[in-house]
């Protein structure tokens, strides 16, 4: 078992350096205008050259990790240097608050209508500032967090929609971002803040987003704790969930809290069990919770990311529970996701299947889909597998 | 060749009649709360009870024009009234502006974030006024069409994302439904403002978004005309253009000008050769002019009202100009829609396909398909098709 544990990790380490990290080395770096590409062809090929700040704050962040935790190559500090350059020119308005996007050279698009540029920012410059030394870039880490902090509550700002009061919504994508953010910040924060935050955020990731019968995550409830009977209400995101999951077990391994650890487990299976597409393989995008029609049209494709952070709640869960299920269910997810997202011939991974796993789009980057999901969910099962390799049976963490 | 279009004419008519809007008659009247339900499953229940105005204000507007120009039914009207009424009362600010959605009892959920929601109230509020010979109702019209006015400029108001002056860039769909909207009230509008208004809109539909090449309408452009190279600048949403062209074909014949109706119907029949998916029939929801990843995940879904708007833009098409490629392209989309997209087995049409023309989601009606296309299109097509019947080969009009 454990050779095999080796084995797959070398799988997703060689998929990483030899596959995934290069073609964003070769394709991305606009050397031109400064920043990534990532709007990339199959092939590699720019196929539009605005500036998304999302993609371009985790290019950032994902090579500043690489050089900080796996192997300091310079060549991974310079790309990172290059992307965070860009964006501490040209990212952000007179308030600190971070674009929608960008043009190629770097002037503001779409303004900051929500708080997630800013926290795609914040770990990135917090993550670069560590890999460089760089003062300037922890500044800018510390200011984006305050300003994220000061934000949260009305995250939309003059940008929201809702008319106020008729039914308060509240989102878990908040709570469950607020506790990536700030974990990776944790060296800038004071403890006592720090400690007290996370575990806010592992609260608010919980107690009115989850189903507590069916034990899935619900997208938006009611303030209150109450679930809403409309759209957003009903929405279950399957991935997110998961992903949040694994968020929460990286809190529980901090604490050492078992318990925490095996219901963020629990979780994870249920919601694989109510979104895996049982006819055709894969992780539905979108579901309604009461299984009427969702709005969103592409609820039965497969994306990814969905996958790929599913792979990583497995094996972390797996490693902190030793449940068997979570390995059943990671052969099987590992082999839907390495069957059908790789592209051997042109390198990285597709992101948008169909329902019966054909691809949709041939894009390796888009406005969404940038070097961040694949890399991270490559590193973090990496790590996982040697860890499990490592101990008797990988159950020793809890 | 007459009877056939007599026989079709009476297969729209009887789908109408007695399929379509007793459908809508039986299941989408809240007798309880005032409005309709819009969003209603397979067959007819309702699943969400939150009140979308653009459907609220179209079932409205559909029900008021069978009962002006098709029959005097007194429950039409009475269906038309119910839902004026809930509208009256509860779907607009104080700046007179429509507001997105209300709750089931009429309160406000989604603020007037654009002026979609205010042309669908004008054309209802206009043709219910003629309907009930209602005072009030044309005075609601009348205003509301001042605002249109008073908003077009900058429809998105504060909620525009864009910062302003980076890549000015209009849209299509404004002076597309200021055509739709100011034909439709006309016998408000004092004569000369009105035919300037429309010579206007019929200009700014072509000018900037045509492709001059490929005679296909991008969705946006820049104020200047240029094709912009982003995804918005590349969008092509074929079933958009067509039905624009449609509104134009009805200024061409308004006017007696056989080069304009030439002209909007070549521009169908060029999107059509490039919307047309060859390989599983059906025509694409959007594409990208560059032939580009588009960002619409969607893009390969087959859409009712796509089909039914390209219906009825190919009679009168045919009418028109009496090129024999519109009569072929009906015949094939007719065979594609009539077999795809209706439910003999519960009543309406489907909405949602996917590439392979399966059931994508089963509903009947949701957040943005209600009582409008389908019966419209119907109606359109069998008036098509009578006045075809009528005339030699119906190559009469221009």
């Amino acid at each position: 078992m454990s050779t095999s544990f080796a084995d797959l990790a070398g799988q997703y380490r060689r998929a990483l350096l030899d596959d995934v990290i290069p073609f964003w080395e070769r394709h991305s770096v606009d050397s031109e205008c400064g920043g990534f590409f990532s709007c990339l062809g199959r092939d590699g090929s720019v196929y539009d050259t605005d500036k998304f700040v999302w993609p371009q704050a985790r290019q950032v962040w994902t090579f500043s990790m690489l050089y900080n935790h796996l192997e300091r190559r310079d060549s991974w500090l310079q790309i990172a240097r290059h992307g965070a350059d860009f964006l501490a020119r040209h990212g952000s308005d007179e308030g600190g608050n971070w674009y929608f996007s960008l043009t190629r050279d770097g002037r503001p698009l779409v303004q900051p209508y929500n708080i997630f540029s800013d926290c795609f920012a914040a770990i990135a410059f917090s993550e670069f500032a560590r890999a460089a030394n760089d003062e300037r870039s922890r500044q800018v880490a510390a200011r984006t967090y305050r300003n994220i902090l000061g934000r949260k509550e009305n995250p939309k700002g003059r940008y929201a929609k809702a008319v106020p009061g008729t039914r308060p919504m509240i989102s878990m994508a908040l709570p469950m971002i607020m506790a990536g953010v700030t974990r990776e910040l944790e060296w800038l924060l004071d403890p006592v803040s720090f400690e007290r935050t996370l575990d806010a955020c592992a609260d608010e990731v919980f107690s009115p987003f989850l189903d507590e019968k069916r034990l899935v995550l619900h997208e938006y409830a009611a303030p209150d704790g109450a679930k809403l009977d409309c759209y957003e209400g009903r929405l279950l995101n399957p991935g997110h969930g998961i992903e949040a999951m694994w968020f929460i077990m990286d809190i529980a391994e901090r604490r050492g809290s078992r318990p925490l650890a095996e219901r963020a487990t629990e979780v994870v299976l249920r919601t694989l069990e109510l979104g895996w597409d049982a006819g055709m393989e894969g992780i539905f995008y979108f579901l309604d919770s009461q299984g009427r029609p969702p709005q969103q049209l592409e609820w039965d494709q497969k994306l990814w990311w969905v996958h790929v952070e599913t792979l990583v709640a497995l094996l972390k869960g797996y490693r902190l529970t030793g449940r068997e299920a979570c390995w059943k269910w990671f052969q099987r997810v590992h082999a839907y996701a390495w069957g059908h997202f790789p592209d051997p011939e042109c390198g990285e991974w597709y992101g948008y299947l169909n329902r019966r796993g054909e691809v949709l789009l041939p894009l390796k980057g888009g406005k969404w889909k940038g070097c961040f999901h694949v890399p991270r969910g490559l590193y973090l099962c990496m790590r996982e597998l040697e860890k499990l390799g490592a101990g008797p049976l990988g159950r020793a963490a809890l």
